[in-house]
């Protein structure tokens, strides 16, 4: 990209992962800076993403509208990070005022906020990156990369598992609606896990179940044990474990893993082991530590502005997994199976 | 019990892991016997077995009927280690003639043939042992010592898989009749798992599926990748991933493992690499080695003949174990969701 221009970037809310894609512009002392931050609830405290070094390198505006941030400080690009209702509203306002999204995910609680975003893509040509957390991960670029060479032949089987601290989680986790299940919320980083690294999206939700079982006081609303079967495009079959029990006060947060089987052999990717347990024909097994380094994503995705780089295929991915886990979500949630998940609705022309 | 007198063994088949039963008595020194063999199919070869060690330290009689065999040797135990679509048949007559047994799983192919089991042991008193082949492993055994002490608290989720070579194959395994399928064969180890380390045995199959992916020769009758959702007595959720993908030539045969997470931490058992990861609240992670030393399983069986002991309730399992398997190979084969499965119903009075 030009290194003649800064991309202006505008921060719209004060939850969730904003500070990865500091992190990476930060490493990366990419040509970028902040010019406002948005309130978007209003009791929210933006304090704790305005303390990354990055975002202390300047003194953005505070607004209270997105509508006037949008005005006055006419950035090229949106960072949305808050409540996961407000998404598709933030996000739609965004777009049509011409600026390219970077948003948390899941995009939208529902499928009419989801079409919502869909058609305003279409129609402005700008686009979205759902901050997926899971790009940047070394232990998932190098499944990826032995997967893409062959490594273990055709993947048809993978089993996902997301193992959380439950940590402390804001108020509105007890209400569904604001922030769509820990499908939605958690949940999505599985399907992630199956398009990013065997490239393949869900076709159907066998079945899905969750259950809060330690922690009552957030009632049905936020589970903390949640698990689902599902078929793959081509028919790879995807088992997904979803926990928040990880005990408080572990190192890491989370404990991600997933494995892979192909006809070749199988692979086991742990980011927090640090290790890919490779199993090939023709070869003893082998625990291999992670020496892949994983792409730039966030600073990738700065490319949009300068270059109109052409982001369409992870914009569509992000419908595509957030209309998975709105899937599975109904599935765990009212008990409805075999349901159809239709992946190429969510295609860019 | 009682060294006075050998326990008189009739062996029945020449499939299976029979091998398993003659290595644990070979180890035990087990005061027993095999005073003969009896082929259940026209062509079926004795030799493997035979030719094993403890086998080898006999002259059995061999026969071409059991009814036969049961009338001249008069045994006191019987093992059924054959295609298990003879068992019920094998077995029943076995305890009718006053024998215990110990019988490969399934211990049946239909509903049916499950039922005329649980009225024969109800009739005669006898006992059926199956070979389930996981109270043995030390990983699993060490697993389920933990769970007991409560060190990862009141278990909520189950992970289980089975990944076994292909190798080579009985023709009749292209026949699903033949053999109960693949959820019959190999998945009815995780439920075992789970019956066997959390105590806990299915309520509910939510969703299964299997695909016939890179072993066409053998059809649709046999399937080498599956998968499963289900619900375990006390709210426990299970996933299950089973694959018959694991490259010819490795070390093992199997590569099985467990994850069980709880109120106060998680463990993962591998046998093959012999470790334990165990992630508890206050401590950090750890990955340990196995020590645990499993108990005796067979050896122990012999004790119903000198001593009446009461093998009830791991008969009870064997029948609440296949039972499972049967209800997941109907949702897995005719897509039926939500099948109830009542363990209660197989109790021994």
């Amino acid at each position: 990209m030009s290194e003649k221009k800064e991309v202006s970037v505008l921060l719209a809310g004060g939850f969730g992962h904003a500070v990865w894609v500091f992190d990476e512009w930060m490493r990366d002392d990419a040509p970028v800076r902040l010019v406002g931050a948005v309130q978007t609830l209003p009791d929210e405290k933006l304090d704790g993403f305005l303390a990354h070094p990055w975002a202390q390198k300047f003194t953005p505006s505070i607004y209270q509208e997105l509508e006037e941030a949008l005005a006055v400080e006419k950035p090229d690009l949106v960072v949305v990070s808050t409540r996961p209702d407000l998404n598709p509203d933030l996000i739609e306002k965004s777009l049509r005022a011409g600026c390219h999204v970077i948003s948390e995910k899941p995009l939208a609680v529902d499928e009419a906020g989801l079409r919502r975003l869909h058609a305003a893509v279409q129609e402005t040509g700008r686009y979205i990156l759902p901050m997926l957390g899971m790009h940047e991960v070394p232990a998932f670029a190098e499944a990826r990369e032995l997967v893409e060479q062959g490594v273990i032949g055709e993947p048809v089987l993978l089993n996902a598992r997301k193992s959380y601290q439950w940590g402390t989680r804001a108020d509105w986790f007890k209400q569904r609606e604001t922030y769509g299940g820990i499908w939605g919320w958690v949940g999505i980083h599985s399907f992630n896990h199956a398009a990013h690294i065997i490239g393949r999206n869900a076709v159907k939700v066998l079945a899905a179940q969750e259950q809060n079982c330690f922690h009552p006081e957030y009632g049905p609303g936020c589970s903390d044990c949640l698990s689902g079967l599902f078929l793959l495009e081509g028919g790879v079959q995807m088992t997904v474990s979803i926990d928040l029990l990880r005990p408080d006060g572990q190192k890491a947060w989370g404990d991600d893993w997933v494995r892979i089987v192909g006809s070749e052999g199988s692979l086991e990717a742990n980011p927090e082991l640090g290790t890919i347990r490779l199993i090939r024909k023709g070869h003893d097994e082998e625990v291999r530590n992670v020496t892949a380094v994983a792409p730039s994503f966030y600073t990738a995705f700065l490319d949009t502005v300068e270059n109109n780089a052409d982001f369409s295929q992870l914009t569509a991915l992000g419908f595509q997994l957030t209309d998975s886990v709105l899937i599975a979500e109904l599935a765990s949630i009212k008990g409805f199976r075999d349901l159809d998940v239709n992946p190429r609705r969510w295609e860019l022309s």
